[in-house]
């Protein structure tokens, strides 16, 4: 029986993976450079991404957003108030999103027109980091208030993803966080991993993120 | 392929729920009052066990517990150091524990010697929510730095726990964390679920806690 599951599950893998594939052809040819948010639940990867689209916005760069969620689009509304396009993409108990949700979200848009396409995934730090979205940098997010040890927990995540943020140190005092601690662990996990030390509640540190990004694109995709 | 895979993930979830049955048969015989702790990642499962453990066993209980991650023995290792029996159990990818593996791991001890067993799930906010680990109760917890919405956001989790604790309350000023609506989310999804407000750190509120379980488990289990 487990057996089964798992050669069916690796099925389901593949084809997604295929399905990944194409979509990261299709969007460095569109020249949209797509970001695949993965965290905890709480860890604030929505008001990060606030911050960072109104300020992506703000330089005159133009960026749309998916949002996923087993249920509520609250964070597809909150993105929303940005003024960009954005869709909620509710998974209905999945724990993940998946490429083929993508490629069915983004169907009705012109993906020509956008430099940036974010997907917030769903909050979860194990079944997202098996799924491909097609994205040029999986960015995971780890809050101040968290702990310490969450990079040596779940390694596949951390070690999956490209780029890691640690939010909420405005906090980092009031919970004790240790930082040189939480760097390590990073850095054991996944070596020479680029972090980036924010706060979007208070903007410290964003625009060292912006400088990347956008400097990330003009490389990855030959524009500038 | 998704239809199948579907029929036989329902197959390994009827598996799972006879086997909790019989291991909910086995706790209650044997006069153990059994607990399964889920979370978001970083919620403060370990230090709110921690504290839990210590102030049961100078009341003179005898406690044990059982911690599932998906790598290190970390949190093992701290609930260790409270001189109870504590085994950890790695789930190497596997995003929530499963009623063979506590079967597995408790096969070895006499059961009958403890009043209390804490079975801390890997920390996610959606697997764990259909695996049935034969436990009297599941407690959900959330910290007051993970935001309001998270109910709403993962109802499976909270609808099927049976108490709500409020963690890291030490913190809700610093996050302008709002207690009204994060109340008023926990009882939309799940109305009259009890809520404990607490904080391990400072010891505010552990020990109301403690004389809810200890109340609990003498009428579920008929003992004093």
């Amino acid at each position: 029986m487990h057996t089964r599951l798992l050669e069916i599950r690796q099925g389901v893998l593949n084809k997604n993976d295929e399905l990944a594939a194409a979509l990261r052809q299709q969007f460095t040819q569109a020249g949209v450079f797509t970001f695949n948010l993965v965290s905890s639940p709480g860890a604030g990867k929505t008001t990060f991404l606030e911050k960072t689209i109104r300020k992506l916005t703000a330089r005159g760069y133009s960026v749309a957003a998916l949002v996923g969620d087993l249920e509520t689009d609250n964070d597809g509304r909150r993105l929303a108030a940005t003024g960009i396009p954005v869709k909620q993409i509710q998974t209905a108990g999945n724990c993940h999103l998946e490429a083929n949700m993508i490629q069915h979200f983004i169907a009705d848009w012109d993906i020509n027109a956008f430099q940036f396409l974010f997907i917030e995934n769903v909050g979860n730090l194990v079944c997202p980091s098996s799924y491909d979205l097609g994205e040029a940098i999986r960015v995971v997010l780890l809050s101040t208030t968290e702990g310490e040890d969450k990079p040596l927990k779940y390694p596949p995540m951390f070690n999956s993803s490209d780029v890691a943020i640690i939010t909420k140190i405005d906090l980092a005092e009031a919970v004790e966080f240790d930082r040189q601690t939480a760097l390590a662990n990073l850095h054991k996990i996944h070596p020479g991993i680029p972090v980036f030390e924010v706060s979007a509640k208070r903007d410290i540190g964003i625009d060292a993120w912006l400088d990347f990004i956008i400097e990330q694109r003009e490389s990855c995709l030959n524009t500038s």
